[in-house]
């Protein structure tokens, strides 16, 4: 792993040639090295017993990445395909174990840029505790893609007490979220219209796992889910289209940071229609509440956690404004803008 | 899913709102329907006695899907990234049992041709008894994608009693092939370069899990690999580099189709190099040879097996011409033609 600047992807890097294992040999093996994946087979053999220790549930899920630009505040496109991925898995109650790893590359992509973003994955999975198994690449001609784009395929396993899913929601329930809204689409927004924000703002691209972990044994969490594109809006129409129940939050609960609600007013926008890469929207019994917030606050990527709302009768899905106004709160036809992720 | 010739992929398909819920209900969760799926959640849960009930370990792969042209005779990108994945899973002697699946889809893509698409997948996966149980779907600006790229993940239970790697190879083994070579590589590149033979030529696409099966009891089994990009030259050479083994094959042995012969003379290339996607590479024993041929011949998709050589113990990977000279079977830099699969 020593590229210089002038080292760039080509088309032979994709083929299933000498070139293409070189690649494979210097940098993505070097990176990612575990037991499974350096066996080198055509898939990733793990032994049951590692998934059936934790639970009695396999949580498989997966998500393309294909953000523009690839480097941010707060992390790239290698960190964000590893946190998300995991993050879809833990909101199941699962713990996240392996990983699977597609790249799709244009021809002409510094290997300087694809070394930086394979070091970041590295890192993020070995800090979440998990591992990249298996993998691929491709290499298509330039102008075929943009850059790169990477998938990522996660499984990880469910503990048997834990039944959480947007169907146990009930009317009364009280609605959480993890912390500040927007930072990632308001970072990538800032970037992309150059409004020159770069020191106030940062992606809260994060492993969500330590902040679920703790809310594993607590018996009134009905349902979470990371608040992705589409932001805190788009998982409040998820949860009332499935538990049947309307959702009703406050403005005035909301934490949004100053630079993110700038951003918002600058251009018309919503914060909470905005994405985020590390933040959770959990439902839970009244009871739980206290309980939820306390242990999302001790620990730093939950310090600022906050209820914001409640579960109605009622099915519709409401924002009741700082001076009392109450409105609906419709899912967009589109997001404020492309490729956040 | 009733699209007419003027509905395009738009970037609001691929946002966090209305229109990609819309194009998710019309068209995957109709096309792939299944229990997991339908749950809508953010992750595929799986109960794990459906997969210990078949065996010990656990079989993870994954394979993104770049090739050009979409359509070709013998199938489409949704068929392939359904049998290239399952094939990979497959071969470690893994009964293959759920996909995930992930779309980058550029602006403007007509919706039937991804209607197309998706049925090709949803059918290759049902007849292969394999659910499509969780997804993810980015849409990216007009050309910063060329058309459709697909990635699939895919799990399998290995049974307990196989013990398939290329790590078992010995000298003496034989090298077998479960049909003829470079069909699918042949078809590609007779439509990228206009040949005029569209009517000879087929891919070879397919699934090869009941050409596996009947092989997971027959005891001199050592290594089975599917001789995708690189062709059966990359497979010889990782079998070589896995085993500390030679290999030597011989040219009069090689099941070759006339018209992938004639676009090889053509060109001046190698079937041997060419893509397959539905083709095994298998070392046995020499006691499992025989066996080993007549249970492949017994299906249609390996009626042309061939045994092709020998495991030696120099470390040379070789091929015997019809005229008995002998010449090294160098793994070229890279392939004959980009974006094969």
């Amino acid at each position: 792993m020593s590229f210089s600047e002038k080292d760039v992807v080509t088309m032979a890097h994709g083929s299933g040639g000498q070139a293409m294992q070189q690649l494979i040999e210097s940098l993505f093996l070097q990176a990612f090295s575990n037991a499974a994946l350096n066996e080198r087979e055509d898939q990733a053999r793990i032994p049951l017993s590692k998934l059936t220790s934790l639970g009695d549930r396999l949580a498989f899920s997966t998500d393309s990445y294909v953000i523009d630009p690839l480097f941010f505040p707060g992390g790239n496109i290698g960190k964000l395909a590893v946190c998300g991925t995991v993050n879809d898995v833990a909101v199941s109650g699962a713990v996240p174990q392996y990983l699977s790893c597609g790249f799709i590359l244009e021809e002409g992509l510094p290997l300087k840029d694809l070394e930086q973003i394979v070091t970041a994955m590295a890192k993020t999975a070995a800090d979440a505790g998990v591992e990249i198994v298996t993998g691929d690449t491709k290499v298509v001609q330039r102008g075929a893609a943009d850059k790169v784009f990477i998938n990522t395929a996660g499984i990880g396993t469910i503990s048997s007490a834990i039944q959480w899913g947007a169907q146990h929601i009930q009317p009364g329930d009280r609605i959480l979220v993890s912390g500040t809204l927007g930072d990632h689409g308001a970072t990538i927004l800032n970037l992309r219209e150059g409004l020159g924000l770069e020191a106030e703002l940062k992606s809260d691209c994060a492993v969500l796992t330590p902040l679920i972990a703790p809310l594993r044994d607590i018996p009134g969490v009905r349902a979470l889910r990371d608040a992705t594109r589409g932001g805190v809006t788009a998982i409040l129409h998820e949860f009332a289209a499935a538990s049947g129940c309307g959702m009703s939050i406050s403005e005035g609960a909301l934490p949004v940071k100053n630079a993110v609600r700038g951003v918002c007013e600058l251009l018309g926008l919503e914060p909470l229609n905005f994405a985020n890469e590390g933040k959770l929207v959990i439902v839970v019994s009244p009871e739980a509440e206290q309980e939820t917030l306390t242990r999302l606050r001790a620990h730093p990527l939950g310090q600022d956690a906050a209820a914001i709302g409640t579960v109605t009768e009622n099915k519709r899905v409401q924002l009741t404004g700082i001076f009392g106004a109450t409105r609906l709160l419709d899912l967009p036809h589109s997001e404020p803008l492309p490729r956040i992720c």
